[in-house]
């Protein structure tokens, strides 16, 4: 899929990708959603047979040179998820992380994102920009009636043809189970479709007792960090949907710096030529044929 | 290298990235320029010990979501190479294309892709858009006295403050050695600061036919279909820089589709864990201990 | 009208802007379609009555500092494009010039024109770049049979969700009514809704001898230079719509260099305060009373 | 000026815009910065005899259709910034608003601002997103050692390369001259090369107040509000510079209006033609002269 496909035809998809989306994230059925971050990696991810997309802060923000630091502007993240639903036809989610200031910003955000191709936002409850993570313990989250009138702006503004997920920190902020699950009435209440709970913890405990005590709204979920406890576990938690969040870009990276490394070492192609994709291959990932098919029928013959 | 790069200091990198890319191209020593598309392959390169980016349109349109048809706009293309710029600090040799139109076209590229934190930038002489390369014999060429316009224009827009190169399509369209070395000569007299003579042979000999009676400038060569050829080949005709024209770009292809395919089927991401990039190696590869460092310094502590 | 217009309810404008457009456009009365360049002039068109825009390349070059030459590229045209979309809610016909390149260019703009919230996109049957264009006499026009095939792609690609006019630059470049009316037949059977026949004689004659012979399609007119035609004449030859195609800009620059001129020789704006707008009335046009209502709705109040 | 002054010869101003700013701000004579919000209003200015820009957040973002609540993102306001440089050669100061976030936003923004074309930038000590402010009263404004973070963050990573003005809200947000003059102190200490103080009184008094007590940094004033005091009172006091800040885009509303009122009410362009710009006057503001030899110089004559 790709520029071929955005070309395929008379506009509008048969199936609405909002529609797609909601029937994976609100469903009984567990689903997945892979992580892409540009039109390559999407139109990869949708050949791989994946049915949804996961536009990633941090992947976005790397591909592009960025820190996950809100670095990227808004509006050159809408313009990647814009290459990503054209390469790939796929219903996105996208990462729209505290919703880029307020809840104006995040109302804007969410009716740019629908117009450019998007499925569903994810608004997570910290403030902008957002600190480094991974430093420090008890980081500050958003007040709730706040972040509650983030999610219903994008609500009012965007009916159902977004779907709306809402992000709680709590658990990583080490506010707890709790606050969590008060947050999640809120967020609930508000507006959200699904609730997406992060946890850092290296084993799924405080997500699975989140999804014990929580069956209002589907959960998503994101295994980055307990990557370790078998999807079974979700099965059998309820959770409707589990986040691959980085592992494409992550691959590309590992994959780029084996062959950069190579190259450099080698001082020629011939040894990782069997390794990497060819032309074709790209082509074919691209939809050059019908570039091939569109020229026929296009072009004068005598040109 | 990252933006942490580009924030390091008081702007105004230590050694200019057009006098670098010189020393590459025009230098008697074989030198090497990997093709990056984004600002996360032009980290990877960098940490790889390349010395120089090939901004490569093929790749830079693929990772758009784009065919390598001029779709991609000249301003998309100036936006992705500044993004490269930023997150390595190495000196671009632009694939310019054609020029996107003529000279006037031509030269406003140029003096944007110097601002944007080029070094370099190739222009071929093709018409625009660039048709199909892959079907058909005997494409035409541009005029080459139009094309001798486009290069001049440059040169005189953009005086010694951005390296200029020639590409040659002669070969490749199928006219043969002599109108090659009849355009080579022209390019040079237009200002030209290195030739780059195109191939889709498999093998080097009408590459190193051409270098054989070509002294006058540098040149550069692709060896994409002719990457069989060992480099000592180059070295001993003279040649002056390789291009690894799309290697990045088909290692990410491959890595991305290998850890997506097993993903998909594993449904679990424990197994591909070990193959991709940790997420230490991506903040590592983006510089976020700079980032860490910066808030210590510029963050009040009560915040 | 303005970002409030955007924001202001559930997406999905009552009025599909292209149904309102080919109304317009395809309607046996006459209309009129004003030109606006960024999303300030879009907003004060609509303020003024108008019921549709024309996206002038001309002065959508000049506000941004380019020259109508196909400087600008074809994205930024989709942005500038979309900003007046939001800023007016007015169906906007966009001077998409010939198209930016060949048949597959020109489809992808139109597919993401119509994406960016435009209704309807004029091509013209030139050459890119775009010559100079008032200086010389018989300039080139692009062969029949390919701009045949630009206008056919663009019409496959987006069906009838945009409208498509066919720009008639015969007249023009000097070759007479009969290869103006044999180019408007071939541009109806490629599937043009509209044809535009553009004049640059003072007098409207050519335009109307245009029209007596033409009945197969709406006429589009843009009476810059023959301005002094009474419109009653239009009416009476069964035109279908006019376009005022730069005045808006054109009423911009005298009213700002006559400001600036007065400021500073006046090294005061006491002056001319009377004769700029208010903040209130620009507040007005931007819809900030909106803004006003949203702070009270989704800000806490303890915030 | 315009295009053609990008392209007119082998980059490098004579003059650095930065020093040329620098030189305006930092004089003992009053020197005075006019408002441009895009290419065009730019090219006007220049002409005018302005010898610097204010980039203006309300009038950029007005011309975008944004609302002045930071709905604009910072990298759509580099890119009008880009453009306004590119249209006038003059030395820019940019309205920075806060930030865009936090310090790291901010030397991000002044970077970019850099690279693409600014002179300098204005921080004021504001929270982002900015709120409406003309409702209300105290409005908070952003902690003083967190600002100052801002500032040497930016002043760190741009050395002298960019003209650091930081503007107080003090006195709008209602907290007195005393604070005022402490904020003043902090911003001096943390890098600022000048003050901006903002008042939205109808007379000057309290800005002349703080020019009385404030000697350490140069000091410049908007009056937008108090336009009615004589820039005599500015000289008497040793304020350096005066910015008319909205005046531009607020006669382009005026003009635009008043013609294309006309038209709708005329359908006729006859009666506004003499009020608005010639063609040529837009030709000649935007450098077309400049296209016509550089085609003479270029393209071949058979073309």
């Amino acid at each position: 899929m790709n520029q071929a496909a955005l070309i395929a035809g008379p506009i509008g998809p048969i199936e609405n990708p909002t529609t797609m989306l909601r029937d994976l994230v609100c469903s009984a059925k567990l689903s997945f959603l892979m992580e892409a971050h540009d039109g390559l990696s999407a139109a990869i991810v949708k050949q791989a047979g994946f049915k949804g997309l996961w536009a990633s802060g941090f992947s976005i923000s790397s591909a592009l040179g960025y820190r996950d630091a809100n670095e990227a502007s808004w509006t050159e993240v809408v313009d990647v998820v814009e290459r990503m639903a054209d390469a790939s036809g796929l219903p996105i989610l996208v990462d729209g992380e505290s919703g880029f200031g307020n809840f104006n910003n995040a109302r804007l955000l969410a009716i740019k994102l629908l117009q450019h191709g998007a499925a569903g936002v994810c608004l997570e409850d910290k403030l902008f920009p957002k600190r480094n993570s991974f430093v420090g313990d008890r980081h500050p989250l958003v007040d709730i009636d706040e972040f509650c009138g983030r999610l219903r702006a994008v609500r009012d503004t965007t009916g159902n043809d977004l779907v709306l997920v809402a992000r709680i920190e709590a658990l990583i902020a080490g506010y707890g189970l709790g606050e969590a699950l008060r947050r999640a009435e809120a967020y609930a209440e508000a507006g959200a479709d699904a609730i997406l709970i992060h946890s850092r913890k290296s084993h799924a405990n405080e997500i699975l007792a989140f999804a014990k005590q929580w069956q209002k709204l589907p959960i998503v979920i994101v295994p980055t960090k307990y990557y370790r406890t078998p999807v079974s576990a979700y099965r059998d938690a309820g959770i409707s949907t589990v986040i691959w969040a980085n592992h494409a870009m992550r691959a590309a990276v590992a994959g780029m710096r084996a062959v950069c490394g190579r190259i450099a070492t080698e001082e020629s192609v011939a040894g990782i030529e069997p390794e990497v994709a060819t032309l074709e291959e790209v082509f074919d990932l691209m939809g050059y044929e019908e570039l091939v098919s569109a020229e026929e029928r296009y072009l004068p013959k005598h040109l």
